[in-house]
């Protein structure tokens, strides 16, 4: 099953997205149940599979304004270098854990919104990735106990501002820009993604392939991500993991290739969705 | 003015701290205006001294169990490398730019409550700072303007486990474990201080000092560094900004001096308040 978070007549909801429209779960499940992290915090999406599956779509997908999958989780933990092809373009050392770092709610947007180009910057640079969302919280998870807490996946392009985030060591800077992390279409369910190793993810720009991987080439592997953010952190419903992109960024070709107005970005993994951003310039 | 936030009889309020005890204030100014960041984004905290400061403190300090003074801020901006003498210690290069990391709320504690050093390492090490509240959030905020957007200041030690800031070059893993942010008493109104510059910061573990400087030591100024966050990402109500600690540090000591169980850590600016927390072991 998909679930999306949208907008509607200016209000916030959630639905399951079946037969090409939307099953309207606002407010439906539970009466203090009006958005999708809420109905993960109460953990009924398989409540709200077995209420949507029966019904018709009550909603086209041109009624709503798509948010982003989780608009406000409460952490986005990002991260870096975890393809081996994008270790080697960046120059960077072989490295015993995970490259942390973190995004705040504010700077994403959904499928189709578009992607802000920051008018401080014009090295803004596409990073397809996989999201990972956490269903189940916890603390101090074990690699064998970690697929458990998955709620679901979908595509993210965590949209990179590079001269920002090569300001100091530190990424925070150009990784927080406004409208630069895209998250969407959907919500996946575990239950449909039976082994993530066997997906495939193309990041495309105007249509061309720019980047492209099969989710086995992570360093580090989605149980091992769970267990090693979850030994410093919590992690709770509506929290979202970005397993890191592939090789081929913008900054890394030469030349370097930015987006710029007028340019599309895709990130594609089929079975989980195809997220789709036109790029603006800012003001 | 000084305001703390604190539960008592295991609900979450805020109040007032004058003459040695609280004006309770949750729920007085406003039906709606439960916390002091509520306060904050309705900017009450002006009618919260007017009706506080005629009244007599009606909760002793030992009703209470202070919470961090700011418990949710939506963001925490940490300033790494501020000082020269701890840019120096950390033999890192002069920058251009603020170092930037980010913290999650949760990772934070209140004045009294312990310190807790993770069971997976040896090394919490202690950061005595000034934290810098947001009252009037924006983007794109001058210097010129920044000092508008200041509720108020208080202590902060920003607990870092090093080993876990070292895995990486993304400190984030080694500034975010559970009760390692401690974060008061509470909240010095801004009209309290005339020139933050003429503050003075004293780290002191077990009574010795271990760091000591001014704040107007810092290598980018309040001002300067609300300029820069607020390019990239808008600041609101309640975030905090951690502006960065002097040198002196443990992890820089020969032999290193790291936090362990028994010991109790002071951050003291005269004018702002003193913080201090005992440390214990995890589990």
């Amino acid at each position: 099953m998909k679930f999306v978070s949208f907008t509607r007549l200016g209000k916030a909801g959630f639905g399951a997205w079946i037969d090409g429209g939307i099953v309207d779960l606002t407010g439906r499940l539970a009466a203090d149940c009006l958005t999708l992290k809420q109905a993960l915090v109460e953990d009924l999406l398989e409540i709200a599979a077995e209420y949507a599956i029966d019904r018709k779509p009550e909603l086209a997908l041109s009624d709503v304004t798509l948010l982003p999958v989780i608009p406000d989780p409460q952490k986005i933990l990002c991260i870096g270098v975890n393809y081996v092809a994008h270790r080697e373009e960046t120059k960077r050392p072989e490295v015993q854990y995970p490259t942390v770092f973190i995004r705040f709610a504010d700077s994403q947007i959904g499928h189709g919104a578009p992607l802000v180009k920051p008018a401080r910057s014009e090295c803004l640079d596409f990073e397809a990735e996989l999201a990972v969302i956490i269903g189940r919280g916890g603390r101090n998870i074990s690699e064998e106990d970690a697929m458990w807490h998955v709620a679901g996946y979908a595509c993210y392009n965590d949209g990179s501002v590079r001269d920002w985030q090569r300001h100091t060591s530190q990424f925070a800077p150009g990784k927080n820009f406004p409208a630069t992390g895209a998250f969407g279409p959907a919500l996946v369910t575990a239950d449909e993604i039976e082994d993530y190793t066997a997906l495939s993810i193309t990041g495309r720009l105007n249509g061309t392939v720019v980047q492209q991987a099969g989710l086995s080439d992570l360093i580090f592997t989605i149980p091992q991500l769970i267990a090693y953010l979850s030994a410093f952190t919590s992690l709770s419903a509506g929290d979202v993991i970005l397993t890191g992109t592939p090789g081929g960024v913008g900054e890394r070709r030469d030349p370097p290739l930015y987006l710029k107005a007028g340019d599309v970005f895709e990130v594609d993994i089929p079975g989980v969705g195809r997220l789709l951003n036109p790029v603006i310039a800012e003001g």
